[in-house]
């Protein structure tokens, strides 16, 4: 079988090709977010260089997120486009999970954290079983010390995603020695990992058109809505003075 | 501090830049044994993509072994020739060193084994401390029954490596729930492993031309040569068969 996985959910993009269970190319670009711009490239290299054309693809895994709602769109619109001409199926791989395969083997709960901004983290709490997590605490976007405080008290904790650099220091001084943070080296997503994920799971696989991104709150133009604002203000205040 | 790390030294090849602690990009490639035509496109591709160039390197790290001969020869003699040309230093990294980055935060030891043929594992055990790999067990070049039997009895041992298919069904017969083996995602070395170790241990960065490869054993001609052996007759014959 063989699988490609795109990931473009947050400040790391990537992407993977899997054959029968081993990945046979894989790319991790950290260039600033210009996802848009490199995932396509990245994909048509991993193809190439896995002998493989698209229509050889049985699977196109997307990380859908919670992320970045634009990075997030890219991933998701690029698996769709892609398995939509081909006729095969999606997998839609959660990216909190995803991250949590960096920690195979930890005799503890692996929490994954990314950076929400306004002052929240999207995170999640997982038990590794038989290679795969398993949920112990909800994903969510919440701050920081809520999460912390809905951690059990007697486990290891050991943190991964881009919330690190912002937190590691925050949450060591929170947990002391019973809190882990990533080393560089496994610190991101790696479309490895989802596409370990993706080929284990395929009960979460899907038609094309039923893919959609993982959202855990909703973005800022809606929240304005919501809240009576006027969400477009700022784009009409940029342009009346660029007109200027 | 810009840091570009090359590997060749198995199975899998891959290369990454690190600019600051900050991985920038990395490809990993596991298209089989084609390293020498694979292994210098990607690096313009890492410098590229991380807006660099040659010369804007400060340190050129190279999976130095143990490993594949013809391997370790193509990534080392990459690495002392860029280094050489633009007069900065090298950093010797050892690869079951680098593999055992994979398991950070495991509690136990762990075990890289890459297949050495001739019924034999490069092996090694190491314990993570501050984040970095301890020598437990010494690399050698041994039969995995060997290798098993200096493990301490006590301990949880995770297995990485590309012996890892080969070996890890006997392996866990052997030691039952006592031994993790690595899934797909953390199986193989990655060069953003080898980015933070090099850059962790700046007591080793060296002069390019004192950049040797790391071998646990003699290669095979030699070997032949001390066994009092023609260890070119094989070519000689296939060279004859060639010209009947």
């Amino acid at each position: 079988m063989n699988l490609l996985t795109i990931d473009t959910s947050g400040q790391v993009a990537g992407c993977a090709v899997m054959v029968d269970g081993r990945v046979t190319y894989q790319v991790v670009m950290n260039r600033g977010l210009t996802h848009s711009e490199t995932i396509m490239p990245a994909v048509d290299q991993a193809l190439t260089a896995s002998g493989l054309t698209c229509g050889d693809i049985d699977v196109f895994a997307a990380v859908a997120g919670p992320g970045s709602f634009t990075g997030v769109r890219i991933g998701v619109c690029a698996v769709k486009g892609l398995a939509h001409a081909v006729g095969k199926p999606c997998a839609r791989v959660h990216a909190l999970e995803a991250l949590s395969m960096n920690f195979y083997g930890f005799d503890g709960l692996c929490c994954p954290i990314l950076d929400a901004r306004r002052g929240q983290v999207y995170c999640a709490a997982y038990d590794m079983k038989n290679g795969l997590p398993v949920e112990a605490v909800a994903p969510g976007a919440v701050p920081l010390a809520d999460f912390i405080g809905a951690l059990p008290a007697d486990r290891r904790l050991a943190f991964v995603g881009d919330g690190v650099p912002a937190y590691g220091d925050k949450i060591s001084k929170m947990l002391g020695s019973r809190a882990l943070i990533a080393p560089e080296n496994l610190r991101d997503l790696r479309p490895d990992a989802a596409c370990v994920l993706a080929a284990a799971r395929p009960d979460r696989w899907m038609e094309a058109r039923y893919l959609t991104p993982i959202y855990l709150r909703a973005p800022q133009a809606e929240r304005e809505r919501a809240a009576g604002r006027d969400h477009t203000k700022p784009l009409r205040r940029q342009r009346e003075e660029a007109a200027k």
